[in-house]
């Protein structure tokens, strides 16, 4: 008898008749002899309508205030998923964040987890209970109710299946699982059965939205196995597993990721000297906001040009703090576009072959798509390049790269 | 400067306007020198969408869920009022019931406040916050979420101005007072600028639906003054006060409530012995029924008749139960009413004054309602009467007892 964990997505439970549906499913793997954890997000739309009665009144409402109001969405939803649980014959607790005692830091909507204190919910699935937890929220050491940001409750059910040490963390989803392209863009895209957590990360963060980054970190670190699966048609999914298991039928190239939710910033014209990339990139960093590639140009003079990229929405905020940086270090000035898109080739097999680089640079060039940065990993090669060709260059690298060949 | 406790109902936070408007009520309070303190209940509407969710999954649902599920209402109210404070310059800080620890027992959907512990709030009022309290919810010892049911959100204000020690508690409603007759009814009712606990509270039990009973119960134990007004109009509204002060003025009769919530259930042809009483009312007891009125009734033979009364909508569950226990005892038989409405009168004038029953049944008579079951208490006369009956009985009430003349 080993505890699974499962997620329901707000898709997955965005209707009375689709929560009693996952009922069923949940019901059916508890009494084939697990013991089911089931985590769940907002009924699909809750979340945006929560958020359009906040924008009504402050669209720069208080972050905790926010928090607070969005929790609702998972709230109403495992009060409705225990209900249904109920009405079929099984037994089932709801749990908040705070009361599955997912403790976080404080920085709401975007909290991180610190711990999760396992010893109630032990205690209910011992006693025979369904568990259902509300995703993508937890409570600070205060009290004060946090949230991990959007698709925070995949996070969430890694992290219990890690608490919990569950035998397998299933995220169903609105896909049947990893694709080694967006199917919606390039037709031939083929899902993967398998893929190591290290390509996993890669695409995530890289843009492929099947998973949300923070919960394959969590899952690779602690380990745990992870099936990306459809909530609405029977199969196997994606088993997302360690590298020594996945290596062996790995190809040089797991998939092609995409993603157009940055905006690129540069400063020009900066003096040269140790530290001015720290006094640039703090000033980012103090908000919060992400920083995702950097790359910096020696310039003609003494002077030299960064260039970094910053989550779309946060384009603004660090603009203004850009601005403001440019003036104290009497840099050139400020440039930025948020017209961007980054498309990634990712893959383990990328570290014994030689080449990579070179097959995608040159689809590119036959496509005639400029590059305007570019950074690599191990097992990965992104670009940034403009955002309206993002199609093209994706399905002419997966076809550069033989994808829709198994 | 006092801490002044305000709390506001459904209709008065019915919308983004609305909660706009009670952020700028507020301000103004907390700008003229007070510590503010408010309560809020679900936006209108909401309570009922929610129940209806959990209704579409099982009518039956469980109690604790259920909270967890309408819990949410109140939660999304305090973060957009907070929104709304703080848009207008205002220091503002939002409390679920279980965060501004208030501790119940574990009676889901009616759960009583056990106590509150008011020293983060007491903190957070002193750093100059205005505090924003979910109404109608608390947390049982283990955690749970508990409601304290409809309507409780007067009862969380009531209760936080006595763990606050507030100067005042202010309970804004849509309506302007407390009456001398449901104006609906009677056209010429009066709004009452005073009138003591002790006849507030027969008239809230007796079915005036301005306050819960259990607010002005809590507020008359520990003595907070307790103001009704209108959320919509300006007005001093109605002050309920100890009866020291209210006495002077106060009329032979007070006001006419009436009450159209009730059933009547009568078990017929009981053996007479000791501890039958008992027998009866525990069973119905055991399962969380309130029942208000009793009357017994010797027999010709050595049996007896009980009749007594209980909220409308446990009357079915009551009727099962009243069923079994007349089986067991060998009673003639069960008959129950649900058509039914208690009217009373109600004023601490009438301890000093004879004739008030004779002029109250004298009234009815004149108007061929025939009345049912009888119920006294020092302050109140109350009687069951075909609900048909309700509205006549109210208006004859009225003009008897002269309530329309100052």
């Amino acid at each position: 008898m080993a505890i699974i964990v499962e997620k329901y997505g707000g898709t997955s439970v965005g209707s009375i008749e689709r929560i009693t549906a996952v009922a069923d499913k949940v019901a059916r793997s508890h009494e084939a002899g697990d013991q089911m954890v089931v985590v769940v997000s907002a009924m699909s739309g809750e979340t945006n309508r929560l958020l359009g009665l906040a924008n009504e009144i402050d669209p720069e409402a208080s972050a905790r205030e926010n928090d607070v109001l969005v929790s609702t969405g998972e709230q109403v939803t495992i009060a409705l998923l225990c209900m249904a649980l109920h009405k079929i014959g099984q037994k089932a607790k709801s749990y908040t964040g705070g009361q599955a005692m997912i403790l976080t830091d404080t920085a709401h909507g975007r909290a991180r987890i610190r711990s999760i204190d396992n010893s109630r919910m032990m205690k209910d699935l011992n006693d025979g209970n369904i568990i259902v937890v509300a995703g993508f929220q937890g409570t600070d050491e205060e009290g004060n109710i946090t949230t991990l940001g959007r698709g925070g409750s995949d996070t969430t059910a890694v992290a219990l299946a890690a608490a919990l040490k569950a035998g397998e963390c299933r995220i169903y989803t609105d896909v049947d699982g990893v694709y080694t392209a967006d199917p919606r863009i390039v037709p031939d895209a083929r899902r993967l059965d398998k893929i190591t957590f290290e390509e996993m990360l890669e695409l995530s963060s890289l843009g492929t939205k099947v998973l949300q980054i923070r919960s394959v970190e969590f899952a690779g670190k602690y380990r745990v196995p992870l099936r990306v699966l459809s909530s609405f048609e029977e199969g196997p999914g994606t088993l997302i597993s360690y590298e020594e298991d996945a290596q062996m039928e790995s190809a040089v190239i797991s998939g092609i990721a995409h993603n157009t939710d940055e905006a690129k910033l540069t400063i020009t014209g900066v003096p040269d000297h140790p530290g001015v990339a720290h006094q640039i990139l703090g000033g980012i960093s103090a908000q919060n906001i992400n920083i995702d590639m950097i790359i910096q140009n020696v310039g003609e003079d003494d002077t030299t040009d960064f260039t970094f990229t910053v989550p779309r929405t946060d384009f603004e905020a660090a603009r203004r703090t850009l601005e403001r940086v440019s003036n104290e270090l009497g840099a050139r000035g400020v440039r930025g576009d948020d017209a961007i898109a980054k498309v990634s080739v990712c893959g383990v097999g990328m570290r014994s072959h030689t080449g990579v680089a070179d097959t995608m640079f040159g689809a590119l060039a036959e496509e005639g798509i400029n590059i305007q940065m570019i950074s690599t990993s191990e097992i990965k090669i992104s670009v940034v390049i403009d955002d309206k060709y993002t199609e093209l260059a994706v399905r002419a690298l997966h076809k550069a790269f033989e994808l829709d060949k198994a």
